[in-house]
């Protein structure tokens, strides 16, 4: 088939056979399409859109452009997917609480894109390995229940090239790319259930509600259709999930969170996907139940302990579970203090997270390096009041400049009210393949 | 400014700044933007448009990215640009007659592209140089009035680079596109006076009267701002224009006509151009006068002694002046025979100028070489009647393979009715500053 008129179907407007769909991700895979033909068809795809069958076809075969994996580990495999956000830190509270709770959790993690966090650079910035080869992976989960490794290069490597190419071709926010290149990752990883976390807000991916619940339906029938158990929440990200925003400080805020001596918005919503993970696992009937089981395991200190085996399996200091301030440092620290006084009501999230990377915390290229030390800490939330004179964040910057610059950043990033404003709504909806439950 | 942000502009459809086009044609003449960027906003363009004010400053900043020609020839200097056809070998019939009656035709032609033929190949069929240089060029128009040339690379490099990646990535069909392309061309070049011929139907490049005339208008505007005399002619592209398609036939066809042996739709247009074309030299104050002088210079035989000259002075073979038929020689000729009877009620032209491509009158990628032999005479027009067992077409073939693909093709491009047809309309409007005159 040849591809000029495969991009012109698209522009016009038509579906996509199936046929072309797999010449589309061949060529992506191979590289016997050249990248300006594949920028082409994807500005298309992002003005014009594709259509479930389309969407599902594009995920099968890009999921099969590479390695299929079979994990065959005596139990129910199961992976958490979010879409993204600042100070969403939900992946270190889960995981040792469900592997905790006899869950399975084989985990391949992103790293930093544009403005959100990633695990794996979280993981590097306290020693912990990341590239572990299959078999070491995979023994690790059968030892220790948990495992959390970066993005294999042969899973889905048509995904690979597509997701670059977007990056630099401002086709990243289409639903069907998005919701393929997710679910592609995930089935060919080999996860038989699969929670997704879709962020909602200023800080998502999708910018409206409806992008949101149409993004995670999406996902969750690609998955059904392909035979795995798949569920979404869709959780708030109108403000960071955490208080803590960047590598090591996020590190630090899950641990106080699995000592018991934090808790707060973070807290619930690791609670609320790791509910879903027991339920895909078969450990747990309903979400209660669910839930339940996890706040044992973080009473009794079980979370605590699978997280310091996490981290001496992969390699990492796992002293810093018993001296978690050791993680708040850095050659400029700074309060940034409010000039007023008023109500916080909104939160340009997405500028949040840029700041993070003005401080170092994240890349603005591929090339950059992490700073592992810097970030800050947001010291309020919407609906809180604020005095002239309160700190707003704890800035940890590697030097002046940085520190200067993203002050700025953060500053008009907050909008205050003279009126009182509720608090944000933190959990959205549940999507199962039965439907939608708004919780 | 960073590239991504301004395909973003466009993707959201948003008009582009001054400032964000002036990077887009520099990124596309030096090499600075990569191919897969320039891609994406070329589909963003092609998708979601381009206002007047975007399209003329992507015009300029294009006319603008290599030389700029100021030739100085003692006398307005002109030039006519067709957007492309089959059988539309006007530049051959007209750019000699205007030559005879005083006109000074410094003439920057294109290559066969698509399902079109090019006047440059069509010279190269009987010999004839291209490639002069710019002085020998000027020197040409001097001594006899008229000089055909190839597109310099000099002029417009930015559009040879965007014409490339258009072309194999589906975003040929774009107005703002096609408006610049051409102007960029044409201003370049320096001429001061401009005549379109913008072709309406099923070979042209816009599909619907509509798109025709808005293009016509656009570019009209441009060159007027630009301080140019331009006008455009509306004509028809339903069927060929000419009835000889193919390298040599075409020449063969326009040789008839100057030797008055011939005539027809192709005479017709080729008039009303001309006539346009002394308006904007200054020779010619109405259509009416302009058409007069040219069937003067038609019937004295200055036209053929011009295009004798023109011949002769690019190094061409001017005895095919005298036996016209040599022209129409090939190692397979075959009639193609009607199989039933009928009236012609429409033809796929786009098809028809794709089977002169197989039989290898044009190029399916750049690097093939055109043979200069093959090509078919057209028999018959749309509301003629023709009989079982008329020819439709004779073929020029260089092998029996490609004759029989060829023919195929060619016999659905035809499609017969039972009941009386009219003919085709040829001329449809005239665009001038001042406005559209309906022909």
């Amino acid at each position: 088939m040849n591809f000029p008129a495969i991009i012109t179907e698209k522009k016009l407007g038509h579906p996509l056979s199936d046929e072309a769909i797999a010449t589309f991700v061949r060529g992506a895979a191979d590289g016997s399409v050249p990248d300006y033909q594949l920028a082409a068809l994807l500005m298309a795809i992002r003005l014009n859109g594709m259509d479930a069958r389309e969407t599902t076809t594009l995920t099968m075969e890009m999921a099969r452009s590479g390695d299929m994996l079979h994990p065959d580990l005596g139990g129910m495999v199961v992976d958490k997917h979010s879409t993204g956000g600042v100070g969403d830190t939900t992946t270190l509270v889960l995981v040792p609480l469900c592997a905790a709770c006899g869950a399975k959790i084989a985990k391949m993690s992103g790293r930093g894109l544009g403005h959100t966090g990633g695990t794996v650079d979280k993981m590097e910035s306290i020693g912990m390995r990341t590239d572990l080869p299959e078999d070491e992976f995979l023994r690790q989960v059968r030892e220790i229940g948990c495992a959390v490794v970066g993005q294999s290069a042969e899973l889905a490597p048509a995904d690979k090239t597509l997701y670059a190419l977007r990056d630099t071709t401002s086709t990243v926010d289409s639903l069907p790319l998005i919701a393929s290149s997710i679910m592609s990752k995930k089935l060919a990883a080999g996860a038989e259930g699969i929670v997704l976390d879709v962020k909602v807000g200023s800080g998502a991916i999708m910018p409206t509600y409806e992008g949101s619940l149409m993004l995670a339906q999406t996902m969750v029938e690609i998955g059904t259709r392909a035979g795995r158990h798949v569920s979404a929440l869709l959780t708030g990200m109108n403000e960071p999930l955490g208080s803590h925003v960047g590598n090591r400080l996020e590190v630090k805020e899950a641990i106080e969170i699995l000592r018991g001596e934090s808790a707060g918005p973070l807290l619930t919503v690791s609670l609320r996907l790791g509910a879903q993970l027991l339920i895909a696992s078969g450990l747990a009937n309903t979400a209660a139940q669910g839930e339940k089981m996890l706040r044992a395991a973080l009473e009794e200190g079980r979370g605590l302990e699978k997280l310091r085996q996490l981290i001496r399996a992969q390699g990492g200091d796992e002293s810093v579970c018993d001296h978690p301030q050791v993680l708040a440092d850095a050659p400029v620290i700074r309060e940034i203090i409010s000039d007023a006084d008023g109500y916080i009501a909104a939160m340009d999230t997405m500028q949040i997270g840029y700041a993070s990377l003005e401080l170092g915390a994240g890349r603005k290229k591929k090339s950059d390096i992490i700073d592992p030390r810097v970030g800050f800490i947001v010291n309020a939330r919407i609906g809180d009041h604020v005095a002239c004179g309160q700190p707003l964040y704890t800035l940890y910057a590697a030097d002046t400049d940085s520190a200067v610059r993203a002050e700025h950043m953060l500053r008009i990033a907050i909008h205050l009210s003279d009126h009182s404003v509720p608090p944000e709504k933190l959990l959205y909806a549940l999507v199962t393949p039965e439907g939608v439950q708004t919780l």
